[in-house]
């Protein structure tokens, strides 16, 4: 749900510790996105992903056995990067702020986030990744809503999850399943809808 | 957006008026709706769909050219279908009824609308198709939101689409792209987003 999910550190190229079995996951994963965003589902093979990072395939086909355990460990792997909502002092700007990092996640050229929810519909193991992936998201912002309640923004027994999918599901909707033409105020207009159920009305 | 989507007129085997040419269509539209419903989007080919229509190939090569073709015909059947927005005499309950009935839509086993929202990141004919259908849709709800305007519970200067967006998105982000396990309340939820939109608070 934020721009983390676009490079997430082992497609940004960024060292991470660990020893060789770090940079094998590392150079796959990269493969993995570089191939996605050339080519769709379809162009990450077993075979490819191997050719292209240079890992042996018996090793990507014993870790990785298909390409929904490829693209789901990618999800995994964005997931861990370490990811904290933003703190502005109004809910509103707090929503405001999430959807513009998912703006710019799915309106980059190309966009992994998009391309994943594409394969989503492919592969049973990248659906539930992304799944997974979201709903971590969702946790971790939750305490954005919290937040709101004890300035007294929020309805004190209002679900921080309800908030947050009527300020950000719109997006997702307009960008990747009408694929609308995007207004230039969509991350405003619909952060405006999170506040408002948030605030309990009518 | 609605259940028509679910089972257009031409899909449900009502007869419609004309003569050879639309019961070449309503057969070779139904042959589509039935493979897509049985094997996705790879299921639809056109010899597929020849031998299940019984309709001769090159009739069907002619006439719809490609897989794209075929599925963007069946969502403009399902549009030529009448239908009207609820009018209960409150938003609140007018949102209500049409969530409930993209939720039909949606859950239903096996669904029209999940295949063909899957199919849509497949074919573009697809996807044009989709949006064009449920821009079609969103401007004839319009009026429940203009009625709402004359009963005083929405304000004046309100944008009718994103009423109606910020009321159903949630629905289809839930059901489709997260894929989660459906709150029994999913529907007068987001209704109630829409409502909150139309008050304009805060």
């Amino acid at each position: 749900m934020t721009s983390d999910a676009q490079v997430p550190s082992v497609f940004s190229g960024k060292s991470r510790p660990g020893g060789r079995t770090a940079r094998t996951r590392e150079r796959v994963l990269d493969a993995v996105a570089s191939l996605l965003l050339e080519g769709g589902y379809d162009a990450v093979t077993m075979d490819a992903v191997a050719a292209r990072s240079g890992v042996h395939r018996t090793t990507v086909y014993r870790r990785w056995r298909d390409t929904g355990g490829l693209l789901a460990d990618s999800l995994d792997a964005a997931r861990e990067h370490p990811w904290e909502p933003p703190d502005t002092g109004s809910l509103l700007d707090d929503l405001l702020a999430i959807n513009r990092q998912i703006v710019a996640a799915l309106t980059q050229e190309p966009s992994i986030t998009r391309a994943l929810v594409a394969a989503s519909f492919r592969s049973p193991a990248a659906a539930h990744a992304l799944r997974s992936f979201w709903e971590n998201r969702y946790a971790h912002a939750a305490v954005a809503v919290q937040r709101a309640v004890r300035r007294g923004e929020a309805m004190k027994d209002i679900d921080a999850r309800t908030v947050l999918i009527a300020s950000s599901a719109p997006i997702f909707y307009e960008l990747v399943l009408m694929r609308s033409p995007m207004p230039e105020d969509i991350a405003e207009r619909y952060a405006r809808a999170g506040a408002a159920v948030a605030a309990g009305r009518p």
